[in-house]
């Protein structure tokens, strides 16, 4: 269980905290420090002997995944389990391994065998299986050994269901039949692919069009708000509050157009090309079959990619979606900044939001400091995509020849942007959008006393005389009408006649 | 003596090189070191005065531009003339005003004026005015300055073929007239994105086009040369060279396709937005005329944007563009790396391509040895290119307000981007792809030699024997067929007929 | 049927997978989703209810911690369990909380509520607790619901450890006792602090330590092979492998000086700055002892901050040691990219260095093909380390005002990069370079073979003789000296008198 | 002169702006659009014909270089003039062929000629001769071209010296006699460390010292100014404005701190490393020599590399450097952020500084807004040097066996980080920083009106009673003072005697 897991630590350091000093790098530290992760891997202290071509090795007992999984286990001890590949890569082999099997099958793979594959394939991709996929994302770049996971993983819950003996790879072998017609290096980025898809259809556009609609009632709520604007962070001539937010709207809408411009080629599986793109060893028709397979499962647009070289060498696609996640972002940054700013407070700020009120305020400062939480969760989130979008830019720079190697940190980094951008947006929306109030008294404060109203009379008494107004009314920190009083420029009635800050929101 | 050495030092910096620590940043030292940078803006010695309301200022005779403008370069001493503002805004900016002068002499505006602009507009658009737009990108975050610089110019330029008197404001004002129904906050997003459409337009999507161009002739000449394929650069199964530039094909195929999804909203221009979105001194219908203005001068689709607030607030359109080439660097870099070390040698590399050699090779080293240079500038400008939107990233998610005020640095930028994009792909097919010759004999001799064919034998004699012979082949340095034979598995008549590369390029 | 299907996607988002189209995003959807969450957070169904500003909450009975991080996990739904706190921060509280009771005590904390929060808090340092803490990294900017989560867990062990009521504050008071002298503001970055310097100093030092060794192992045993040289990826003149490998090792090394050369503004720390840094409710003399306490407990030589208002408001010790680990992971890139390059093959690759095989090679493709896969987790996590780097300067430059609120994010990073790197080294080292091997046969062929070797015969029958033999050896494909002897310029003997590579590895 | 040059702008666009659409891409228009730039070249029609080994050549007769820069100019049409290689490149390439010359003639070169070279390269290192280096940076990754550009230009500007004919390499050869004991492979390395570090020094130190002194002043200037602060951008507990202000200091001091521990590792010259850094061809204790003599020339403290393979084949010193570069880039943007905010107004602000204001102000906008146009400067200059970090992060980390190939990428964004960020400093100092007043009328009244000072109650009626307090001020919007009076809880005089702000600015 990943619960479990987390108690993981390395026990080297923990030991005699003040006694002694740490001495780490020795080959007993180190030992101390992984041993918690091997035991991590199985809740009994029972083994079953398997073997590859390097010798014998112990498997859990409890556990469906054989001996390559255990070989990768004890050759990348890097990160521990909180680098464990990602759970939705998982879940998206258990339903291309499903489409495999049933498209294998019309080619000709025993109908047993087919079935036993198709369950066991189902309930990795419901998930129920996660415990047995303990590796972790540094790996082989080709994420092979992930499949080689699923493959022992799905042979050996078949063979149970058919009745058979774990690690005896009878009747369903791993590499023969749950891997038939495919290869590490054209399944992984087709897992790759619905995974993607999967977490921007269920979690960032979801998360995005809720954002959008909260932000797009507010606008119209605040539609008759008129407040003073701000450029270069100074003051500024009058909008109303509701156009302030309707820019926020359109940058979300935008943002969910460009995530889905890009999906079109995220949509597009290698599935099919096997070793190196050329679809060796696979049947024709088996690719586009699969895609089709794919797409009915997951009710998502899948089709087969039209060039395989390019599917398995290169990961564009993903560095493409990463760019639409990368500027959403950036519209998020801006937004969340903005919405700190404005709710900023409660006496020394800007005060014209009132956000809403979550947790408790500091234990040592009192009532009315409301904390803009949500609006640093955003940002924060922010900034990590802005992160996960380099390395996979430099992920994706750097394939060669036929195979990107890159391929499972890429794929982290786009499930981490994509699932955390998805959920801050509900985060957000329902714990700080939708609650946000103008504070119209500050709001109607501010826009009174404002200078830059004094652009309204210059069409009047010209430019000359409203600027000596205005800079009458900044030196004596007065309002404008009573500068322009004092001035005798013009009357208190025509004041209010000519400066109507309601005049000022659109063209003539 | 170490008098020469003197002049080592930048300009102005340097006196007493080996005896004084250097002392810059002393008000002397400056105004020496910034002297060339000022001269440079005249060519000569005679200067008119200006006034703006700090007071006056030496206006060189020979230029256009006038008091804001020299402010401006006292005021941002920042980075020298190779950081000034790229010519493309400027030349974007007499575009839009010209449209301006059109639209607004609809409005109104004596046609005399509106004449005398639109011809001095034209002469900024075709750059013949270049050298009167001395200010640097390291200005206002909102460009103001440059917006100002632009009408100065062309105010006066229009004075001047109405026969008046540069720097008098008559009869063509730089504000009242130039700028009418325009703000530096609508006009400088506006000059941005005709820039940034007009090089996408003119200089990187041909250039992207071109390079798709001469890989898919390749790919098509390289169609039956069949070679070892490269997964983890480690040997693997065959594919053509020509399957291996169709990868290629397909990456920049899909280039132009991501280039051209983001420009929808590259089209959408700010201008009647004036101050802060809303249009506030601007004509009803003006936003749309000018657009419309825009589109025709052009030739490119533009609209005006649907929301103002959000076109000036934010610069998410351009961190999208952005974000599209910043895909094209990656496929840049994988193709450009795979060129050079396919075409590695003379003699100790891969040696699969010969690629044309260009420049006289090493002056120690003798023939043969190609360095890939055009490779190295495409890897360059991909590196470039991530960093680049970096910085666009960086500058379009700290906007405040109702201002993005990180406008130079992001167009210029942008521009960068995709004109080294474009020019170095142009150089690239023009001086390596078109002259790339495939070196059959090596890639033959590569491919007779491969383990990799075993594989052909797996349904023949099974895997253990065909692995077998493998084996013997690698640790023997011999051939599979020479090992299969010693091994007494098969003749060599059969080895012939059932190891056939051309066989193993496709699903079956 | 597709029955089975039901539970593809996330639990509780899925029902009718193939008829409805996903409704993700409900508030039921939403619940279920993050059911499992809150239900991981306790192992029973019992709850005590405690009480915040806000109203009541259900705290699971056994847990320790209380209300405020119960509020927290309902706030922040974001990332799941993957996203958590890091543990090393948790355990940094730990430490830091303990050294603050201590010199609590100095200044009047009641001795025996001292003692109970050491207690507590040394198993919170040992990571005994580690289940105890909920709370996902996208939370508050400061941290502060973690510092409660810390302040709760500890109040109530300390509470259970006295015999207390959990829950009841008494006798050891969160926010009064186990925070006393502290604000989440100056607490929170201290953790931080010490978090990255334990990691850099338990992990990423000792990992690369341990590669620099390893690699400087090879270059004393490869000191004697002399190998052809490569420069643009193209032959170049010899060097010995030694030479080759003391480049790497060169750069390893002093990626532990770049990471050391960052550690002093690392050990300072922020506690005694309390909420803006001035350390209002705090004692002269907290800060310094509070650091020689947490020195003395870590044994490294943390000092307090000398600038409190620096300490909170900005990271950029945080950004500084990320840039220094940007640069190792420059390091690791091009070390990892020239030993799988150089140990390509089996036959049409470069294949001068033999890796060592960790496991079974390919399923379809026979013996011979090793694939770097521990080079491609080197490369891997550069790639991520650069990712990460940016997130940090993203987060480090966003600060504002007495407070920077990146701070999760911020050290959630570096943490990852120091992990990543430390780990990466040592699965290098011991899986890869202990055990490569020269492949010498074929790298004294490809010497032997060499054209540039030709360089030694300038000096004894000119430039321009020398490049005739080159060329004609190039393009006849025969060896200099077959082609020296043809050309009849110099005699077998003088060839192999003059043309010595072990000559060629020094200046004269 | 770069000044004519500026002039340069794609013909082919220009003409005819409405009439004809464009007709990008063309061969025709391409040769129009780079026209301008090889006409340039010389400002006169005459040539001279060279030869290399591709044919005949064009060289202007008033230029001093030769066949291999013109063969470049054609193989590179990248970018355009903006692009060329840095002047300071090329200035410290004069200083190390002057170096170069001088040592060698201690190992026997003719001191006729090494005095010619001396002199020339004298005049290219004092920046005389900038016009003779057209090449961009755009050109093999090596900078061999530019290496052999200085070869040229030195050996011609030699030969004329001497009274010889250009182009004739009699007597003094640009391979023979200037690049002696040379390559390009560690002369360029040379180049770029010196040209670095003198941009340190002279550019980037010097600024962010002048920056530190003035914020150290204004530090002082402030320190009896207590004012609130702020957390969260929420009001927060007070501290002065000094002490806000040290923290900027203390930002600034570090980053200076920072830079300088890079440099030990920039100071390390490739010099004597020839080809692949063994050193072949050059003399024993060349190497050491030409360090020295570069350290004497330019007063800085360079040393020959220890390892050259190293120095040759990554550039990790520079994205060390580049990195600590990135640092203060993070210290400026929040330094320039808070100063803006905190400059904001001039009504509807925070108002608590003045900005000196240094231009007009807005055309439409009265007196009293003052954009804060230098912080824009500083944060634009900020996030662009986070971008040519990257880049220079991903050349950095592409190096392939002896040789890295994206130095001249490099070089450039490192040279334009150091140039922007000193630059950026004087302007800000200048422009900024020492003008800015403190508003303490404005200061004052937020600070007597923050709810936060209830804090100072709390030792003297319970926090629950000073909760109330505020909460009843924050309700009904009067001051905390009025609150209490009304509450009954405590009398004017003993508000007043408690609520002291002075005594909440450190620990007791």
């Amino acid at each position: 269980m990943h619960r479990s897991l987390r108690a993981f630590r390395r026990l080297g350091r923990s030991a005699g905290l003040l006694a002694s000093p740490p001495s780490p790098g020795t080959a007993a530290a180190n030992a101390a420090r992984w041993a918690p992760l091997r035991a991590a891997m199985s809740t009994q202290e029972s083994f079953r002997i398997e073997y590859d071509t390097f010798g014998e090795l112990k498997v859990p007992s409890d556990k469906y995944y054989g001996a390559q999984t255990v070989r990768s286990t004890m050759n990348f001890k890097i990160g521990g389990v909180s680098e464990r590949m990602p759970v939705q890569v998982i879940r998206a082999f258990g339903i291309l391994k499903r489409a495999a099997a049933e498209v294998n099958q019309d080619y000709g793979l025993d109908p047993k065998i087919a079935n036993a594959i198709v369950k066991a394939a189902d309930e990795v991709a419901a998930g129920k299986l996660n415990d047995h996929f303990p590796l972790v994302v540094w790996q082989t770049g080709s994420g092979t050994q992930t499949n080689m996971n699923v493959n022992e993983v799905i042979s050996n819950r078949a063979i149970e269901i058919l009745g058979g003996k774990l690690g005896s790879k009878i009747p369903v072998h791993p590499n023969d039949h749950v891997n038939k017609s495919q290869s590490s290096n054209d399944t992984f980025p087709t897992a790759m692919h619905i995974a993607a898809a999967q977490e921007v259809n269920e979690v960032l556009l979801p998360g995005l069009k809720k954002l959008q609609n909260a932000l797009e009632a507010k606008s119209k709520e605040f539609s008759q708000i008129i407040k003073i604007g701000r450029t270069h962070t100074q003051d500024a001539v009058p909008l109303t509050l509701g156009q302030e937010f309707s820019g926020y709207v359109q940058q979300i809408k935008y943002g969910v157009a460009r995530i889905e411009s890009t999906m079109p080629r995220v949509y597009q599986l290698a599935a099919g090309g096997t070793a190196v793109g050329t679809g060796l060893n696979t049947r024709i028709g088996f690719a586009e079959k699969v895609a089709a397979k794919v797409a009915e499962l997951t009710g998502l647009p899948f089709v087969t990619a039209p060039n395989k070289f390019e599917a398995l060498a290169a990961h564009d696609a993903l560095v493409e979606l990463s760019g639409a996640m990368n500027t959403v972002a950036c519209s998020l940054m801006k937004i969340a900044n903005d919405i700190r700013f404005l709710g900023s407070g409660p006496r020394s700020g800007l005060g014209e939001l009132i956000l809403p009120e979550n947790e408790p305020g500091s234990s040592i400062m009192p009532a009315g400091k409301v904390n803009p939480t949500q609006c640093e969760a955003v940002t924060m989130v922010a900034a990590q995509v802005m992160g996960n979008h380099v390395a996979v830019t430099v992920g994706g720079s750097n394939g060669h020849f036929e195979l990107n190697v890159f391929k499972p940190m890429m794929i982290k980094n786009v499930l981490n942007s994509a699932r955390l951008l998805g959920d801050v947006c509900v985060s957000f929306t329902d714990n700080c959008v939708v609650g946000i109030q103008a504070n119209t008294d500050r709001i109607n404060k501010l826009m009174s006393e404002s200078l830059m109203l004094v652009t309204a009379l210059n069409p009047h008494i010209g430019y000359d005389k409203a600027a000596k107004i205005a800079k009458t009314a900044h030196k004596e920190g007065t309002t404008l009408k009573e500068a322009a009083i004092k001035l005798g420029f013009l009357t208190s009635e025509q004041f209010d006649q000519w400066v109507k800050p309601k005049d000022m929101l659109g063209p003539q």
